[in-house]
């Protein structure tokens, strides 16, 4: 098998469907935009929609997948979104029921399927600029948090935003926000720089999802919204069914990480 | 009456919906984001939505009003959008029924209102860098243009993008693409600098709407997504009913524009 970075996002795709990639996919397409998957009711979709729009810092939309479609027309026309994920998560009424690699018996015409930006996007321009990401060097999980920033409120969904953390110096810092500022739509700057209990995080060495990293000195934490939050807000409404992708296996698109640049 | 310029947006909001400000808002709260407003019937809301997020250069969403409510909850809470417009415009499936300053009485719980962002806010950053804007100068409409850019479709909305068209020089224009990328969720940078032949536009002194205006030697035209595209787009599937603001008759919102730039 070529290098899983040299793959297109079709050649990928096709793998995952095929199951002859059941694991994460970081590392796999590179430079092309990876989404999170929320597959929700229709009748809860516009006010999902609406909150994302609302709070674009943790709920960056990249694609929808209409109601009776099986692909996002923008982000991947060529994709079929029920098997091309490698590894699913089912939710009935906000309990796990099962992890599965097909959901095209589960998924009906009633739902819409919302891809949201994920921080793989960002972490590719840190790391073509020398800012260190602390998780991948440790080959662990990104630490997230529960903060104390509510999100705006958009019909029934509500909740706090969920953030990652990264650390690094001071001037890493202000490059980043410079790199991270470049991509609005996929989480964009930073939320929030050093003091942690100022965002009603309490210790930092004890995130909420994810693992605890380690923080150098001269180091500060420094915390971008993550594509957590959304899936986490909409499971407290307990949908009668909700899809989604398992951690870490994401969805693949035709985007370039580029394309999402505005500057 | 004090300087327009300097209400704040609820004194704004109060004179118009005392039918004491019942004219154009340009002008009016300077520095406060002025939006076009679009309401729709439920049914069609997420569709709209859906299309709005995924043309984001024309059709930039500020706020939405939820069913049942009177205000757009993030961009002015205190306001009653069925009153502080100064006039609105009435169709039924598709043909102008009736202008009115009031529409209290047609907006009902079963009708969603869409604020979309207007150039007014780009305008403002333009002249406080000497960029001119030609049809302030000559005191007229700015002029807009139906191209053969295709919208990305979402559900039945589809349609062709409509760009406004400001002339300048060419180094003006090179400042305007930085100046207008801090706005991206405001029309952003522009879609087309120079031949107009190119996104299908046949006679620059013939615009679709607005007016005319003089475009001098060794200036080049710059294109800009306009907020007339979302109205058109929607008032092609001839909804049952549809209500927004008369042209120049903005919603006044309690948002800064600077509150938009991304930079």
């Amino acid at each position: 098998m070529s290098n899983p970075a040299h793959f297109s996002p079709a050649e990928a795709r096709k793998l995952i469907r095929e199951k002859n990639w059941v694991k994460p996919t970081s590392g796999v397409a590179n430079g092309y935009i990876q989404a999170n998957l929320a597959v929700l009711p229709k009748e809860l979709a516009f006010d999902f929609l609406l909150f994302c729009q609302r709070n674009p810092k943790p709920c960056p939309i990249i694609d929808v997948i209409e109601p009776g479609d099986v692909a996002p027309q923008v982000a991947a026309p060529s994709a079929n979104v029920k098997t091309d994920i490698p590894k699913y998560r089912v939710y009935k009424k906000g309990e796990f029921v099962e992890e599965t690699t097909d959901v095209t018996e589960i998924w009906d015409e009633n739902m819409v399927g919302f891809l949201i930006g994920c921080s793989f996007t960002f972490e590719e321009a840190l790391l073509k600029n020398e800012v260190p990401i602390r998780h991948i060097e440790e080959n662990c999980n990104v630490p997230m948090y529960i903060t104390n920033i509510p999100c705006v409120k958009a019909g029934i969904f509500e909740g706090p935003m969920v953030v990652s953390m990264r650390p690094m110096t001071e001037k890493q810092a202000i490059r980043a926000v410079q790199l991270t500022s470049r991509f609005p739509s996929v989480h964009g700057a930073p939320v929030h720089i050093g003091n942690p209990e100022v965002i009603g995080i309490k210790d930092i060495h004890n995130p909420d999802f994810g693992d605890s990293v380690t923080i150098k000195e001269r180091e500060v934490p420094v915390f971008w919204a993550c594509g957590v939050t959304p899936q986490a807000v909409a499971m407290h409404v307990k949908p009668e069914i909700m899809i989604t992708h398992a951690p870490g296996h994401m969805f693949i698109t035709d985007l370039k990480n580029e394309q999402f640049a505005i500057l």
